[in-house]
């Protein structure tokens, strides 16, 4: 069924140990659709500079997602620079020009606003809100955060709290959100604010979710060769809802293998730079992996 | 089947955030054998001071432990004191007193030297080697080490490593051991070592095991509340190692419920001080929490 992402699309300038990129296509709203065109083709809302590259919608738009949505302002696209420790599991923001981001206003096309199915990326809680009420009757709405809004906008994410089905968080966010350091706790804590279900990513651990009727937990994927992090959480997302929209269900049959989906396709993504990695692989190869991750958790 | 252990007895002191224990009754081979004796009568082998309370050895000994090889030597039993950082991640030594260890010879009993399973807990490799050296035919031995025995006797502990059938470590100790950051990489070096299997832990998020037919992933058990995550490394083993004897075999399907069975013990270990918590426990509530984490990991 139909799936929905609002979020932002981007130039990254990567570093890491072992290599450098610059103005690699990046972005949240970029990395979940990529992931979720394995599933359902993706309607994708954001905006633009008019520096992006026609190729690089063109890009997207093989994969199968729906770029009627993306907005092309004045000015440049939205500019990020990372810089990520041998180890990765440090990251340093080096610049963050907002550029065309700065005053989004996301108008979710006509076309749009039957969608049932709704991701909204990491944005400041009052642009999700905006968003989100542009869209006539969602059955299942997921959403990200980061530490800056819990915060700067913290009575705004409250609210939109109270607006979703789902909150995907990370595990400095949710005890950051929560004051607790159990991540355990801190997911009860969090479904207290309003969402039916928490997803508590944990990089290189893995991620679980909890919710009333449903408490699972899993472990990444077994990448040997890390490239590039950047994204990752996006394309969890993207490989979870997609998956999601697909099957038409949010049980939690349907939610548990969305856990191994979303970490299929964000092992890929970790495997290089950009969507290059995961916009290539094949049903085939997505199937594989999702086969050997069902053989190293199954009892 | 038989189980055997070869370790320490201590009595700790602790510090946690929280909280403090002075003399509590502990040691690597006293948290394994009560966690196993939960699944066999384990064999105990060690050596205490003259200063141990009779009532402790009772304790084991009401838990099914056969302590015929628990030598009382002159001088006083090992001491160890240890502090925990509010966040558990973080452990420092405050103190260790060998006492009798500095000269502990290991003896196994004539009764014991039949064996079939054997866990040499954490000591010296070459202690290690002696103890193993007087089991007559073992089918499966699994050894434990830590970061003191990789940097000042590696030489003791690969020799150790061609010996043994599974060796069981901490993320850090693999990094150190091989060299590799990667856990997954770092797990396949151990293999190159000689055990056919290896089982890292990563604390609270869980551990794998690696091996020539079997790759099994498993999150830590949920608990909300640590008081005092001593021995809990110990106590995973010995759920773990429980199991197997009892079912004699080292099988793929077994070694995965096995890592179940040692979460398990683990987790009721890291609720309390001392092995009171992990020893008072019923197979119900083992199979309680068995089930609960079969719940958490099914698809």
């Amino acid at each position: 069924m139909s799936l929905l992402v609002i979020g932002t699309l981007a130039y990254d300038d990567i570093e890491t140990a072992h290599d450098t990129r610059e103005g690699v296509l990046g972005g949240s709203a970029t990395y979940f659709a990529v992931a979720a065109s394995h599933f359902v083709p993706p309607r994708l809302v954001g905006v633009v500079g008019e520096d992006f590259e026609e190729n690089d919608l063109a890009q997207l738009r093989t994969a199968g997602v729906d770029v009627t949505g993306v907005e092309v302002a004045k000015g440049d696209t939205f500019r990020w620079g990372g810089r990520y420790e041998p180890d990765w599991n440090t990251r340093h923001t080096t610049f963050t020009r907002l550029n065309v981001l700065e005053h989004f206003d996301p108008k979710v096309p006509q076309s749009f606003r039957d969608s049932k199915y709704v991701f909204l990326a990491n944005a400041a809680p009052v642009v999700q809100l905006k968003a989100l009420e542009q869209v006539e009757h969602p059955e299942f709405v997921m959403a990200d955060t980061m530490n800056l809004w819990i915060e700067i906008a913290r009575a705004d994410l409250e609210a939109l709290l109270r607006r979703i089905d789902a909150i995907v968080l990370n595990d400095e966010e949710a005890r950051m959100l929560t004051g607790e350091s159990n991540l355990i706790r801190a997911a009860s804590a969090v479904l207290g604010m309003g969402p039916r279900l928490v997803v508590l990513k944990k990089g290189e651990h893995g991620a679980f979710m909890m919710g009333s009727d449903v408490h699972f937990s899993l472990p990444a994927y077994p990448v040997q060769n890390v490239v590039d992090p950047t994204g990752a959480g996006d394309s969890f997302a993207g490989g979870f809802m997609g998956y999601v929209s697909s099957m038409s269900s949010a049980e939690p049959e349907v939610l548990r293998k969305a856990m191994l989906h979303g970490t299929v396709t964000a092992s890929f993504c970790v495997e290089g730079f950009g969507i290059g990695p995961l916009a290539s692989r094949s049903q085939d190869e997505l199937a594989g992996r999702y086969d050997d991750l069902l053989g190293i958790v199954t009892v």
